[in-house]
């Protein structure tokens, strides 16, 4: 069955025009053959767990570790002559600070990078790596949009936020796109949720892709401002939370992701810290993937309610792999 | 280019009929759709640090974690109705093990594990897991060859050991003759050695398909019997070797395998546990893969060769994923 694509929708308070799932079909064009196209793996362990058919999409396979270089890359190829040579700047905890320092460099563009002082060691040296020029900053004290507002205008740079951006939230959901092309209709499709740019995405991939999945965000239990948004119906702010899921440490959901969200997604979970440590080791010890603490949330959610799922098909989008090695075996041992 | 297939060997002093590229592709029909077709995984890092092109073929993501599936999956579909009523018995260090106990169990048939006192939990577990009955002995003290064979006479079992059968051979051959399929020739194939059933293997299907290709076996340095066997020319054999890399503590290679290895084979290198050590703590951070010990030696030998490389296509075989998860976080921690 085809359903027809949802017209743009406006935003009326900001007169945002907000993407469709056919800016996410451009988007996989844009970036096919630069993006990876990501396994799709499967575990009869899982399975048997959850008495389900499970399809984890597995974007720590995704160049640089996790599923923002879709979204970075999609957002920089669209960049005009003058706003390449200015370069792009970003704000990011780890992950989007990557994939827009690696985009930049792929597209011979320059890339700054505004990093919080805590960020994960491996995700900076990364960054780094990528030719990308950080500048960091303590997330507890200083507005991080700011910081990247004024590098924008006092050095002609493009700033692309790490979600709130119709192109980055198109580029994510090209993951869901491949996952439904891949394995077909979904009955229940689980996504982590930072600041909502890949649950948006993937929201206007699965339904038109797959109209009759239910769609599910995960965020961790102690920073649910995404939940309290969505069942509230507006924006909700919080202090950045205290979880070792360091992709989803957002203080709230964007303007543009928000209204999509609300409009596609029809729950959203949490899941403890505890939960996601349980995951990365069955990850590890079943699946033999290294699995970053954000990545677990999406499998977490749907591990606690079996009952729900019982023989249904379910999607599992496992957002990304960059953990701090060392970090990672203390999680395994449970140092 | 098509090299002409070589004809099967006679092992003189045994007359034995050992494999050739022929049972290798049947095989590889026989096992189709049982077995996973594992990806090969590449990473730029890897390719950047030996200036050269690595195609890494994940059998860590195999079924039961391990390439032992192919060739225990080969042989059991060769029973006949009378050795499929007696079912199957086989001694192991492990992934074999599980290899046998699944096999057996998706082709309805009982399975008896002789396994060492000192094999990794997680590997017991699993085999039991998959429905093998397990029979335990200590490593050091007894022959596990023994207690396998009057288990097979007294119960009327089959006993299929871990590497030295042509069944197993050809079986385990199928992973090259997919990896090579899938990304063309190479000039260099590493692939870790015990016994010698996955490297004999191996040895047949690059020979046949890519047949200007170097194929070397990579063992552990504290057990370099087949190097010696290998430079000697006849079978060597040692003590039960301490190393980190349990599925290559084997003391001697086979009348099957130790033919085809000295033929078609060039070299035989050794890696230091330390080595292994560093490839895991590679292969989590940087391509976010769980990998056993002993999967990491073909690459710890590649690694330590870059002047040899250079330029090249290079084959690498992770042959497993198998450790227990604890161990695994203290490899990574360094604990």
């Amino acid at each position: 069955m085809v359903r027809p694509i949802r017209p743009a929708l406006l935003n009326d308070r900001l007169m945002l025009t907000l993407p469709t799932y056919l800016d996410v079909a451009a988007a996989a064009e844009r970036i096919a053959g630069k993006a990876h196209k990501t396994p799709v793996m499967t575990s009869r362990t899982a399975d048997e767990e959850l008495g389900a058919k499970i399809f984890f999409k597995c974007e720590n396979f995704q160049r640089m570790g996790a599923f923002k270089f879709r979204g970075a890359m999609n957002a920089l190829s669209q960049f005009d002559d003058k706003q390449r040579r200015g370069g792009v700047v970003a704000f990011s905890s780890g992950n989007h600070a990557q994939a827009i320092a690696l985009s930049a460099k792929l597209l011979g563009m320059p890339a700054t990078i505004v990093m919080p002082l805590d960020a994960p060691a491996v995700k900076i040296a990364a960054t780094k790596g990528y030719g990308g020029n950080v500048v960091m900053y303590d997330r507890y004290t200083v507005d991080r949009e700011q910081i990247g507002r004024e590098l924008a205008e006092k050095h002609g740079m493009t700033l692309i936020p790490p979600y709130d951006h119709p192109h980055v939230i198109a580029g994510q959901g090209t993951a869901v796109k491949e996952l439904i092309e891949e394995v077909g209709e979904l009955d229940a499709l689980f996504v982590c949720l930072g600041g909502g740019g890949l649950l948006a995405g993937s929201a206007l991939a699965a339904r038109q892709l797959s109209p009759h999945c239910k769609i599910y965000g995960v965020e961790p239990r102690a920073g649910n401002d995404g939940q309290q948004s969505f069942r509230s119906g507006s924006i909700v702010h919080i202090d950045t939370p205290a979880t070792i899921a360091d992709g989803a440490q957002t203080q709230h959901l964007g303007q543009h992701t928000f209204p999509i969200i609300q409009r596609d997604v029809d729950d959203i979970f949490t899941a403890t810290d505890t939960e996601l440590v349980a995951c990365m080791r069955f990850f590890a010890e079943r699946m033999k993937m290294v699995v970053e603490p954000t990545g677990c949330l999406a499998f977490a959610a749907a591990r606690a309610m079996p009952d729900m799922l019982k023989g249904k098909r379910v999607g599992v989008i496992i957002s990304g792999g960059n953990v701090d090695i060392q970090r990672f075996g203390q999680f395994l041992t449970g140092d």
